[in-house]
């Protein structure tokens, strides 16, 4: 409909999550009337993040190194593993200041009718984390809803025969919301009143 | 809060009118997980856009040369202007194929609380484009809402003193709406029931 290179923008544009046809024109007329300097930001960006973000090889959040910051960090304990649905979670997790210990990404939650099982999640690398005893306790940090019950509950009967401490996040998180969601204090007190699994 | 590359992507993306930091990450983390031909056709696009586009010198629709696709077309009827707010609304008159004239772009509508006055906008080019006697009628399709009735208002007291006919597509078109929102046939009939705009 328009001319080359703005309709080649709109069509790119529109392949993006959640962004219809008459968002990507807009947004595709919004960068036409940008600065240039903008622009090639933006472009920048884009082909940066797929150069140098990659994920942890240990805990399988994102990162620009083999190891992400945080396995790296020494001061982090090496005891307490957070095992977490997405790298945002750990992002939202941080932000509370309240946990000193690692983090193990799954990369989603169990949902059959998504067709995502344990095998499709990062759990045989949560299993390996565990083998040389340093791990003593797993606090499972999976969104308060469907999914994230089945996967805490799924890991609960897993970990607990493996002589480890398993606990969840308080209640107090709103139920069927979203983790990502909650506030710092809410997500704060959920850490520090974490109960056991079973 | 991320790691270099995926937090400045997110950075640019929120950046984009519309997309919160919520709607930020998501894209990002789409982005990360996409094929890397994907991103970089996004790149692409978006540099391309910046170095291709640009506006018609003569309508000032969006084009890739001097002069636009229409501007160049010798069998489009050099007699008849339709005078629209934006590039898109081109394109939405183009899809009812009612109109065979020219066009001209004013890159938005007379709007005193945004600071928008007919200084702002393409208005003297249209003179200018009037001054050889050529063109006989004038289209005005500005958005049925308030500024497009400021805009159509001030332009027939302008034109109409010049001897050109002055039409306004005929209503038809749901008031308070956006001209670009209409369907082809609401638009076509707008298009051949025009009326006299005095």
């Amino acid at each position: 409909m328009y001319e080359g290179a703005l309709q080649d923008l709109i069509d790119e544009l529109g392949r993006l999550p959640g962004v219809g046809p008459k968002s990507a024109q807009r947004l595709a007329f919004h960068l036409l009337a940008s600065d240039p300097a903008d622009v090639r930001r933006l472009a920048d960006a884009l082909l940066e993040v797929k150069l140098r973000a990659r994920f942890c090889v240990v805990c399988g959040n994102v990162s620009e190194e083999e190891q992400c910051r945080i396995c790296r960090d020494p001061r982090r304990d090496e005891a307490l593993i957070c095992v977490v649905e997405e790298p945002k979670d750990v992002v939202a997790i941080e932000r509370t200041r309240e946990f000193k210990g690692r983090y193990h990404v799954l990369g989603g939650a169990i949902s059959p009718l998504d067709g995502i099982g344990p095998e499709q999640l990062r759990v045989r690398e949560l299993i390996a984390r565990l083998n040389d005893g340093t791990v003593t306790e797993i606090i499972l940090a999976m969104d308060p809803n469907i999914e994230g019950d089945a996967t805490a509950a799924y890991l609960t009967r897993m970990l607990v025969p493996m002589g480890l401490t398993v606990t969840r996040l308080a209640s107090g998180l709103p139920v069927g919301g979203d983790l990502e969601y909650a506030d710092e204090v809410t997500l704060g007190r959920a850490f520090a009143g974490r109960r056991s699994a079973q």
